[in-house]
């Protein structure tokens, strides 16, 4: 069951990346959180589609919101690891993801991400993040 | 939809690899395939638990077959990529892999691989395979 | 041999990310270069490092820098898959990514990227990048 | 500096796979080990070339005996994720592998290891290995 609900993970997001356009959350859930990205011709490639480093980085956020959804604010967890599949080019629309909790340890918490277009169903990119979780008190 | 049955990816499966014990091909549906995989002291491990290479000698198959039972027997294509997390300790019982189609294009198939044992629900690994395919006429 | 040099590949760099600040390449050689990114307050997360999707990004520009000075201009090439490891906390100090070509063929290009700190030894994140290489004439 | 030589890792790598043909220690340096696997008939793929689970047992043991050879038998240790791509059809002929240490922490161990065939410079596979390393008294 979670543990924070979606205006305590959004302002935790906010505070974590003050001046950055943070994505939103949409839906927390049990093991999973929903998260969406409002896309800007800032984020586009040549071919007119999203950059993968703003997948990369969102499939990142997203892992760090759906542990903290579970364990609480834990703002020093850090990514060990992220592997990600670009699998189709998305257009320059927002993005979706549905970050999902494989397992969560005492010492890491691996999460499985798919990120797909909004109102698509075929994912643009599968990614799985592994974070190390600081020593809780 | 499936252009393979389990019995002619069995067969295939046991003809690539005639001298060890392959995986049983248990379920064929749309774009995905269940396999089983029996477990014997030889694959064992201090702690009694299954050895790693086990669990990624059975995501790698079930990534093939998957990919087979879309487009029939490729026998050629290779493993480009395998990632996989371990996520949890496997008893010494038998083991299943479900393996999912994410992407098939013409030069490349991505795969999703969740590896549990039989009975639980808890993944024990979590793979994404990519496979290169051979052009086909 | 590259068949581009530091100059040639600096401007498709800025041509490819007009708004953005990429970063500066600083070595091209046989089968490898060496490239900078200037690291600001704005790359900071809480603790004084440097964000990790700052280091992928750098991963993934890195890889395709590579890429083209053995092959020409490919504007189009896109990445397939990025696996990375992040190994320590990097200060907030300019990053240096040296990209090394682990195998070069028509349709896949497979790249090693060191990421470290400028002046240290110690590697902070460790790559590997695959790109689809679109079709040559 | 390594704490265990090649007697006593050969040693402990037999103890733990006793029925099987285990790979060869032949050098162990600083933060790093080479290991030799020989290939026979039974390791071959359709094509003339050597199974991808060969390669990928070969990238797990050689990552286990590289952490032993700097922080002594830690038979427990547990692989918490492999990342590998294959590059090159290998020879069937025998295999090397060059572990190397990128991070040894107290809980983690991350590893790249390089495979070649004997007597071949270029790599026909490179992985990122970490361990998960129990803690020690």
């Amino acid at each position: 069951m979670p543990v924070l609900g979606i205006a305590e993970l959004q302002t935790i997001l906010q505070g974590g990346f003050p001046e950055a356009d943070v994505p939103t959350v949409e839906e927390v859930n049990d093991d999973f959180v929903l998260m969406s990205y409002a896309i800007g011709d800032r984020h586009g490639r040549p071919g007119g589609t999203v950059s993968g480093p703003v997948m990369m980085t969102l499939a990142d956020t997203s892992a760090w919101v759906v542990i903290m959804s579970q364990i609480g604010p834990v703002v020093l967890a850090v990514t060990t690891s992220l592997h990600i599949d670009f699998l189709r080019k998305p257009e320059l629309t927002d993005l979706m993801a549905r970050a999902r909790i494989l397992k969560l340890g005492k010492r890491l918490g691996v999460v499985d991400v798919e990120i797909f277009s909004r109102g698509e169903s075929e994912l643009v990119a599968k990614a799985q993040v592994t974070y190390s979780i600081p020593p809780r008190t």
